[in-house]
Parts: structure tokens; C-alpha cells; sequence
């Protein structure tokens, strides 16, 4: 598989649908694709003829099933499905000494990949004596209702049920369970996600405070909806994670926009374009390209770790720095797209093998779940600044994403449901009079840190920031490279649930016959 | 409407279908039916050719209607119903001082019934400031998915989205709407509840603290479920209520069962039993009278006010007092079944105007909302003790209610999902750490306090019992005949109402700018 077609698989946050403002200063700036707006690393396993293995040596578990009911909310007369998880009991000191639970709350795509990229969890529950359990989130990997992918997929009414509620849900009755199965009832859970998972294990420790003592929400954008923090956020951050290793960096891409849509109008230009970026195919449109070139710097700032690193794609530590610095010595009188271009290859073919590039082959099809979450629930509003972004500047526009998800996916968004039901607005007040441990760990290089938590709430809800650190490193395995601010996080990590277990095992002693 | 036609149509727990074991050394025990199961008062208004008009000119509401989504946690492609809600807005102070919103959360009925039953919100919101609002609760009164009643309750396809979580739902986004258009998103939202709508109360507190910062939860037995406290609660706290009288009373009452049900069996002994009650058809069976008569006990434990009431059935104060009076002074050498007769007379026809009685003539229809919520969600396991039960003794047996579900409606109860959902197990320790600003609010002769939270969890979550208090008495209407502990109890609660105000007033200054 080369890392393009691997870049396909990627989630995409469909509804982004911008138009620009035509000046005349300069030319027409191109249409942003919704295809192409910011997204979370997700899942490479999403299509149905996939056979990546995601395994990892290190990582031990038996796969496990079970039966779920389809929505939990109603009762309406649907068939069960059965939800994928994993489980490693090999350190649980049992029941019996009250063992952990340690919990990691399945995001949008095959569990497996989520579990071998989260060796925190591997690494610290043998210290506490815990369990460990990676449940696969619904509609995602082999986790599919009406019994396949196609079919869960197939139309409104059978993707109907993946949202966010029915799968915290799911993992409320699958902890019970768990539990009740092996006279655990007693045993503390632990809550662990990143990204999207983060938001689900925040707000499952928000909502579900009688099932999990406490949640690791990694790099989790809970904030990112409606009006409570600017759009521009996310492509800010971005710009930034480029300015800070070169203006010089940030002021080309910056102009390159420009450029690619200018040439994209000339007769001849789409062929050169196609060249100079070796494409397979010749591309239809220059907004093709520059979709393709965002998506690349928004993955990169994300995956900016301080070494080496294959998560999405393979990757030099901080490669940011190496795609700058790439750009900034690009031989003078070279022009400004091949100068692009070979930057922009330290994310597209960092190992040199790839001979040409391709586009996703079906860029409106309902090729993921989150296209669909982010057309229902997961309405997180996205735009460019003129002054500070890198990116072409355009407004938030929720009416034209509106039409898109109606034309495309026949159902239209909910855009203030998840403040409505999770909180948002004054989200601190409410945690500080309500909520308790909860880590919201973030990078503040990630894109999505913006969109997060990142000053401490009270004494039990504690933002753990870097100033390092990308999109939910922490979780990701300790290696040799891990700079000090990044052992120094996940210590603070591993003494903060270390209190919350103590305060566990103290109050319940005090409140046994309660 | 006669008296007895009112009974029948309070909502009943369908589930209870209990079998006795045989003795050699008594007469077979009645087999209790399930429509007699313990229910709560409820709705009078929800046949469809009901007319009844719940008004009180001390109550003055306009009434709205809002376009509800029917299902919140899905996006199915499901029709919107109208909810209604009343409102006003006479005394509310406004946004720009922060006036408050008093939310009743609406229970199993029609609203307008549950407005002027619950006076002491009418009465206390002058004092605050505060808008009155007073949503009806999905599939009940008005508000009726797919257009009417007969449609909503049509199959169980259509009753599908009666549950609780959507009703939380339905408040939760008709509160962020409500104040959205009032441009009252600061103003705080107190809850409040009795009984059903208690529990309602609660839970959406634990829910959604970002929506309201407060619940007053009366009668709410949100612990009456699974095993969390002993099933024979129930029956015990009806049958202390008339022990506490005399023990005669209960003593006559716990013997009547055996009597009726030899009477029973004898030739004539449906005719005899069917003139000693004066019904206005023959009995078919013996339990049909037994059933009746408990449903009485139970009504006149719940309804045991201090003062004359009309709230089901036009009573006398103290009404437990009054039947046990007329059993206890019954003339020597009247038989037992008259004695019985005379007594429950106090509920059934205090008026003396009913001529003859009937029993409800379709006792296996699906003729209430609650019917539904009993076979799906609210499975309230409740059994009678052989010892400290004036009942017929009975255990709880799960299996029986199920069956009776699945053959009666098609559905298959979650027993254990409200626990799952909302907490129970370990409820008090989960409060302690988590929640706050929720009043549980008892009297210990109503039998559903059994259930609910009777001691402090917190400075912020106080149970406020009182000794001789009946169901949610503290949310009627203060009367001049109320006494001391009752007026003393409804001050407490505008006390702690006005801390939790002061709080928010105080934090928002705080941390106005966050």
C-alpha cells in the first residue's frame, strides 16, 4: 500500500464547504473541498478489502465480542450487534485485591490500531495491577451492526445509530458486564482516549461518574464547537507550528496558494501542476492540489513527535523542522512549487519509494463513519484567518455545510446538540463545581490543542500542557528519544490516577457498608 | 366521572405478575394480578375522550408548543411532535438581572394536572423573580409523536422513544432554546420534580449540571431498583402506615385476603363478595376484589395527608386514620368482609355519592404511557413480606414480569439499564463525590419513600424527611390546616434554593469572563 492511498483512508470532516471572497488584488483563490477540512488521525482499516494487521508484539490480548443492543435510548426493534474488544488480564491483581480497570475508549476506527498506538496504557498497567481493555467503538472495524460494513453503511437508517451517546452507552453495559461477569463490581475503572477517544472518555467521566473514577482525555477537542472558541483556531496553530521553525517556511506556503490557483487557470497549467507534484493522474482542478497540500500540513502538525515516528505515515522527528528546512534551502532561482513540493514530500514520501502520487479515487462517496459524524453530531466549526493563517483565509459558513450534508448524506446536522448534551459553554464553571478527575493532556504544536482544555480547572480537573507536544503523544509508547517534558507529562499522568485509585481504596473503606 | 372510574385510570406497574405457593394449612392465596401492582399518582387525563380540565385560577400560564426532535440520540428519519410546555413569565426579573427558571420537570401525565398539583412552585417563584416553566413529558397529554394519541400508542415501533433519557433530552434542549431566544443564556434553571418527575429531576441534575444548577427531587425512589433496597420496602412502609394506627386495622386487613379468597370459592361467593362491595357487575374472580382493595391501601398510604384532600380521590386528613377508625369500630358480629367494605369506603367513596363500583373494564389493554415504562426502563422490583406485610405475601420474580411484557407488548424489558444509565449501586458514595445541589425530599408514610435518598450525602445533597409526611406533600399548595414540620420543611427547601442562587450569582461574578 503506498502512503498515499493510506492518506485516503483518513477521515475527513466532510461539511467544510467555503467559498472565498474574489479581490482584485489578486486572483481568484480557489474553493476549498469539504473533502479536504482539518481531521483527527483516524483509521486505516475502514475499507472492507483492508488486510493490514495491526499487531504488536509488545501488546497482548484476546479478542473478544459482545452482544450490544443497537440503541440504547429506545426501544425500538432493532437486532443486536457484537461490539469487538480487547482484554488483557495477565497483570490484574483480581477482584479480590479490587484491580483496576483500565479503560481506553475506542474512536473512530479499528480498535487494534488504536490499541498498538497507545502503549501508555500497555506500559503503566502493570504497575497498578490493572486490566486492560480496548472496546472498538460502533460502526467502526469489526464492530458493525446489521452485519457488515456494507450494510451498516448502506443508507440513513442503518448508520442512524452511530453517535457518541449510544457509544458511551455501549461501554457503560459493556463495563457492567465486564464486571458483573467476574464479580468485579467493586473494581475502579479508569478511563483512557485520545482525540476523539479523549472527548468520549472526558464526557463519559462526566456522565457516567458511577462507572469510571477518573478519565485521561489526551489531545481531546471538547471545546471545538459552535461559538466557544474562534474557528480560525485549528489552522492558527498549524501556521504557527511552521512560522515557529521559519517565516521564511510560513511565507511560501503562504504565497503558493496563490500560485497553484494561477497556474490551475493557465492553458497547460493543470499538466505542469500534475508534473512538478508527479501525480499518477492528471488532476482536474487545482484545488485538488491545494486540498492535498493542507491535508499534508494539518498531518504534520499533528504528528510533529520529536522522533521518528509511523503512525499515519513514516515520518523524521520533528518534521516540521525538515519540511522547512527543505523549503528554506531550496536552490535560488528553483520556483516556488518545486520548493513545495519537496517539502512537502517529508510527509508524502519521506522513504523515497513512492514513484507518483494519487487522490482519493471517491472524493464524495460516504467512504468513512466519521464523514457521518461530522455531518450529525460532531459539528466542529473550522476557518482561516486572513493575517494569521498560512492557509487561504475563508469564513465558517454552516449553511453551506448544512446543504452538503442534506445533499450528500440526506440528513441534516445537529449543530448545538453536542453543548446541548455534553456542556461547552462555561464548560469550566460547570467542571469546577461539578466534575472531577479528568486529565486533559495536550501539545500545544497539535492543531486540536486549541480546541482543548488547557488551563486546570480545580484541583482534580488538571490540564497537563507541553509546549512540545503534538497530537496525543503521551499515549504513544515511551522510546529512548522521549525528551524529558514528555516523561516528565506522563509521570505526572501516572501519579495523578495513582491518587485517584488511593482516594478510591481510602473512601471506600470508610463507606463499605454505605 | 365517578370516583372509581377516576382509579382506573391512574397508571399502573403492568410487570408484576406473581404466583403463591399453596399451603395445606391455609386456602389458597389469591394469584395477584399485575395491574395492581404499587404505581404513583398519575395522570387523569389520559383517555382520549377525557374532558376534564385541570384549572386553577391561582395558576395563570400561556400555553407553547416546541417542535421536539424524537429521537435525540439517533438520526433516524422520525417525524418532530410538539411538546407542550406552560410558562410564565409574570414575575421573572428578566435576563439582564439574571432572573432564574423554574423547571418542573413534567411526569407520566398531563401537565396542566401536575401545574395546579404543584403549588409550592406557583407560590415560592414571586419570591425569587423566577419564570415558571412546566414541560409535559413526551407520549403524555398533548404531546404526542405522530400526531394523536392513538398513533403514538399504536405499536411498539411507535411507543419506541418513550423513555426516560429522551424526556431528559427533550428538557434539555428546550431549556437551551428557551433561553436562547430570551437571550437568557446566564440565567440560572432550578429543577423541580415530585415522584416520577422527581427522579427526573434528579437524574437530570446529574446529567446535565450545565443546564440547570439545582433539582428539588421529591418522592423520587430512584434507589427502587434491581436489588438496591429489599423489594418488600414497598408493602412494608403501606402496611406500617396502618399498623402505626392500630393493630387491629392492620391486623383485620392482613386476614381479609384468606377470607375473600375462600369466599371466593364458594358457590355464591362472587355474588356475595359482589354485593358486600357493591359492585355494579358481578366479580369474575375473587382477586379483581383483592386488587382493588390493595390498590386502595396503597393509594391511601401515598395520599396520607394531613389535611382533607382531592388530589386522586376527594379524602379525608389523615385518611389512614379513617378507614382504621370505621375497621376498628366496626360492631361486634359484623363480619369481616363489611368491616373491610366500611373501611376502604374512605378511598373509594369518602363522598358518599357512589352508588355502585366497577372495576377497570379493559385490564389488559395498553392503556397508559407508564404501562410502557414499566415494561421497558422503570422495572421497580416490589414483593410483600410474610411477616411484616399486611398484603398477601409474594416474592419478586423477574421472570414472570418479562414474559408478561413479551407476550403483552413485544417487548423485552433492560432491568438493569437505569442503574447503568443513571447510577444506583453505590449511589450515595457516587453523590458524594460528584454531585451537588439536590434536595430528596420525604415523608416516611409514603411508600415510595423506601426508595429514595433519606440521609445527607453532602453539605450540597440533603435528604429532607419528615416523619408524617405522605407523597410529595411539600409541592402542593400551602393550605392554612398545614402543619408546623410541613411549613418548616417547605422553608427549608426555598433556603437552600436561595444558596444554591446565591452561589451561582456569586461565582458568575467570579468568573464572569472565562
Amino acid at each position: 500500500m503506498t502512503s498515499l492511498t493510506k492518506l485516503t483512508h483518513c477521515l475527513v470532516f466532510f461539511f467544510l464547504v467555503i467559498s472565498f471572497p474574489l479581490t482584485l488584488s489578486s486572483p481568484p483563490l480557489h474553493l476549498r473541498s469539504s473533502r479536504n477540512a482539518p481531521r483527527f488521525f483516524s483509521d486505516f482499516s475502514r475499507t472492507t478489502n483492508n488486510t493490514r494487521q495491526f499487531k504488536d508484539s509488545r501488546y497482548r490480548y484476546e479478542t473478544r465480542y459482545f452482544e450490544q443492543i443497537l440503541d440504547h435510548f429506545s426501544f425500538s426493534d432493532l437486532p443486536t450487534f457484537r461490539q469487538r474488544y480487547l482484554i488483557n488480564t495477565e497483570h490484574w491483581v483480581g477482584p479480590g485485591r479490587l484491580g483496576p480497570i483500565f479503560f481506553y475508549c475506542g474512536n473512530e476506527g479499528d480498535i487494534e490500531w488504536f490499541a498498538v498506538n497507545t502503549g501508555f496504557v500497555w506500559e503503566i498497567a502493570p504497575r497498578f495491577g490493572a486490566m486492560i481493555v480496548f472496546p472498538e467503538h460502533r460502526y467502526y472495524g469489526e464492530s458493525m451492526p446489521y452485519g457488515s460494513r456494507e450494510e451498516a453503511y448502506k443508507n440513513v437508517t442503518t448508520l442512524a445509530h452511530l453517535t457518541s451517546e449510544q457509544a458511551l452507552a455501549d461501554y457503560a453495559v459493556l463495563i457492567t458486564e465486564l464486571k458483573r461477569n467476574l464479580s468485579a463490581q467493586a473494581c475502579p475503572v479508569v478511563l483512557f482516549g485520545g482525540s476523539y477517544g479523549g472527548m468520549l472518555a472526558a464526557w463519559m467521566r462526566l456522565k457516567y461518574p458511577h462507572i469510571a473514577i477518573g478519565a485521561l482525555a489526551s489531545s481531546a477537542p471538547v471545546l471545538q464547537f459552535e461559538d466557544i472558541v474562534p474557528p480560525e483556531t485549528f489552522y492558527d496553530i498549524v501556521s504557527n507550528d511552521f512560522r515557529r521553525e521559519s517565516v521564511n517556511c510560513f511565507n511560501t506556503i503562504k504565497e503558493s496558494w496563490n500560485v497553484i490557483a494561477s497556474e490551475g487557470e493557465k492553458n497547460y497549467g493543470l499538466s505542469h501542476l500534475t508534473s512538478t507534484f508527479r501525480f499518477c493522474k492528471k488532476l482536474e482542478t487545482a484545488d485538488d492540489l491545494s486540498n492535498w497540500l493542507s491535508s499534508a500540513y494539518s498531518y504534520l502538525a499533528m504528528g510533529n513527535y520529536p522522533y521518528p515516528s509511523d503512525f499515519l505515515m513514516p515520518m523524521p522527528g520533528n518534521p516540521i523542522k525538515e519540511v522547512c528546512r527543505r523549503i528554506d534551502s531550496c536552490p535560488d532561482g528553483t520556483g516556488i512549487l518545486q520548493c513545495i513540493f519537496e517539502g512537502v514530500s517529508v510527509y508524502y514520501n519521506y522513504t523515497g519509494t513512492v514513484n507518483c502520487f494519487n487522490l482519493d479515487d471517491d472524493p464524495h462517496g460516504m467512504t468513512s463513519g466519521w464523514d457521518w459524524q461530522a455531518c450529525t453530531e460532531m459539528i466542529m466549526p473550522v476557518a482561516s484567518s486572513k493575517n494569521t493563517s498560512m492557509f487561504p483565509a475563508y469564513d465558517y459558513n454552516y449553511t453551506s455545510d448544512e446543504e452538503w450534508c442534506l445533499e450528500n448524506f440526506h440528513v441534516k446536522p445537529r449543530p448545538t446538540w453536542i453543548t446541548t448534551e455534553f456542556g461547552g459553554h462555561g464548560f469550566n464553571k460547570v467542571l469546577k463545581t461539578f466534575g472531577s478527575n479528568i486529565i486533559f493532556s495536550n501539545g500545544l504544536l497539535d492543531p486540536w490543542s486549541g480546541g482543548s482544555v488547557l488551563e486546570d480547572i480545580s484541583d482534580t480537573i488538571v490540564a497537563l500542557v507541553t509546549e512540545k507536544g503534538a497530537h496525543h503523544l503521551d499515549l504513544r509508547p515511551a522510546t529512548a528519544e522521549d525528551p524529558d517534558w514528555l516523561v516528565e507529562q506522563r509521570t505526572a499522568e501516572v501519579e495523578l490516577i495513582k491518587v485517584w485509585l488511593e482516594e478510591y481504596y481510602g473512601k471506600r473503606e470508610a463507606t463499605f457498608d454505605m
